[in-house]
């Protein structure tokens, strides 16, 4: 048997814009015997998995569990449920994915009412809550934490005007969730999806999605059954809901023991305790980052912790030093998306990641590998900023 | 940390209808360093998987790769892409995945026209040449190894005549793949799907999807996008296509790496000895299952290798069955689906489980169970009878 390179890949640092770092105890869940998807040990961990996305939501929906794909999968799945033909959609635009929402609107033939700011900045409430009134708005939908400029949007005044109108929210928490709080019930939000490469440092493939019942009685009321069959969340709910378990589709279990094993170290390690970790661990980047000479493209108070864009400075080749990290130091940070390609660069310090030692060892790689584009910087400086 | 069920579930032996036993080479690669979906490193891997996927179907087919979803969403890539709303098209059925199929046609907005069959025999080509010139037919979708029946379904007929009518053929290999022969490009067909989760023995996750240049053509001529984003062919060839890969999801990483090891082990072995293999141990249990006393659902010469439908006797409690072989001895098997729910028991003798020992196992256990319930029968009999 070929002896190939899946068996050793390079252990690279992951500090892009995901998948995160997988600890040992999850890569270790990922290769446990595999049950079958109706076995009631199996059966018994979808119960826990279920528990434990509620907690990390702040939750207490029923309809709470991982949609068996990656992150816009789950993003898919929030739409074809909730959106139907003709449909008002108002979506809120301030990066790649909230676009990416729009275009999933209209494949469902809803009607998508854009609200666009530039890649940077945060979608404007009061432009939101115009667009919401401007019509009979059935489901607004934003992103939480936009993973292509690192922009944390405020909620509150968006949900509140939302709600005022009788519209489902709909919030994408891909890259929020487990790393700032995510407080589903508290917020009023009915509908939100994550992926598990993120702040929950479980590889890529499932997306944790949760609904409120409010959510749900839409759903049980369409006019036709969703475009989705593999999405659809009336027989979704039969297999992850209580009492008899229905196939519907056979869940990928391996996946499901690494969300099992990533969510026991999230809650063991307490989300408050999460939260200030990744804050703390983003505030010494972000000190060390200006040292280095670098700037920010996101102003520090709608900084979100897990993903600093930075700006790449006149006269540097960005790829060359995203070449320089990968292969020199082993370290995988982003490029730009959209119109920020070419213009920033995406650090991602999340789930796993968001610890001092990698800021440390991050820093030294960056300012090393700006040293050999020309570019000057006090790379010892910065260290020790961070390091405090 | 809550040291919790999922570090340590138990070792069953899995012989139902999927997930398969899964070899702990596979399961080591599911344990790997996770790359970013972007790496170079990762970018070749994704090459190798789709060279070994494309051998596998017996195919040249450019667009052959794996969905990041179980089986059924690979169902779900086939028809959005291809079925677009008013497209008459012909569904065969003569199981529950059928079915299922017919469901998605629907969702689409198109037109499906159904020829069924009792479940247990496979379809009519005649009638399926006639539904088929019944009209302005687009496509024709049929299940190769019914995994709710056990049926190998003949396939030549059915194909020549869609193909006479200018029809695309989508075929669901989920079960097939990797235990017979799936010649794409040899047989005509134009669209197929399989799950990782049978005869690959790669834990459930992926949906290895191939398309023809002629059903991408039909792809590249639609009207519309499909309904969905996640499976759209054309997005998805941007990420899994030659040159500049673009970023469209993040890929499964670890998932892949398991695929790509049971890949690595099916090509190791080599697709005649894989196939002789599974062969020679349906019949083996199919010997054994007689001197037992038990009768097969599907007639030999139409049964497929590695699922094995088994009528349970009368008087025979068929779940009080399973759970003894699950908790006394370690072994799950399957229960029918739909109409044959409590009829059938579903015997999978998949990909790592098609093996000799594998058989005399499982005969000596299901002899012990069935003679719990009363069910008297000569286990050492069965089981000598199957070891040659």
């Amino acid at each position: 048997m070929n002896e190939s390179v899946f068996h050793d890949p390079s252990s690279v640092l992951l500090l892009g814009p995901g998948p995160s770092p997988v600890s040992d105890a999850v890569r270790a869940a990922m290769a446990a015997p595999v049950l079958g998807h109706l076995d009631p040990e199996f059966v018994q961990l979808m119960d826990r998995v279920q528990g434990g996305l509620r907690t990390l939501y702040g939750t207490e929906n029923r309809f709470t569990l991982p949609i068996s794909g990656t992150g816009s999968a789950g993003m898919e799945a929030a739409v074809v449920n909730l959106v139907e033909p003709g449909d008002r959609v108002v979506v809120g635009i301030h990066g790649v994915f909230g676009g990416r929402m729009r275009d999933l609107v209209e494949r469902q033939g809803g009607e998508a009412v854009v609200v666009e700011v530039p890649f940077g900045e945060p979608l404007d409430p009061d432009a939101m809550a115009e667009a919401i009134a401007g019509g009979d708005t059935k489901v607004v939908g934003l992103v939480h934490a936009e993973t292509s400029t690192g922009v944390l949007q405020p909620l509150a005044e968006i949900v509140g005007a939302a709600r005022a109108a009788g519209a489902l929210v709909v919030l994408d928490c891909v890259t929020s969730l487990g790393g700032v709080p995510v407080e589903l019930d508290r917020l009023g939000v009915d509908a939100a999806y994550s992926g598990t490469q993120k702040c929950l440092s479980v590889p890529p493939g499932l997306a944790p999605l949760s609904f409120s019942e409010r959510a749900f009685e839409r759903i049980r009321s369409r006019a036709k059954p969703s475009t989705s069959w593999y999405l659809d969340a009336g027989l979704l709910s039969g297999y992850w809901g209580e009492g008899q378990r229905a196939y519907h589709h056979t869940a990928p279990i391996s996946m499901i023991y690494g969300l099992a094993a990533g969510l026991d170290a999230a809650l063991g390690e307490g989300l408050e305790e999460r939260f200030a970790r990744h804050a703390d661990a983003a505030q010494r980047l972000h000190r060390g980052l200006e040292v280095l000479g670098l700037e920010c493209l996101v102003p520090v108070e709608l900084r979100t912790p897990m993903l600093t864009s930075v700006c790449v400075p006149d006269g540097v080749d960005e790829l060359a030093v995203r070449k320089r990290l990968r292969q020199l130091h082993g370290i995988e940070i982003g490029g730009g998306l959209g119109s920020l390609a070419g213009r920033v660069w995406r650090i991602g310090l999340m789930g796993h990641g968001a610890r001092p030692e990698v800021v440390q060892r991050l820093l030294a790689a960056l300012g090393e590998s700006l040293g050999s584009v020309g570019f000057r910087c006090d790379v010892g400086a910065a260290m020790s900023t961070a390091s405090v």
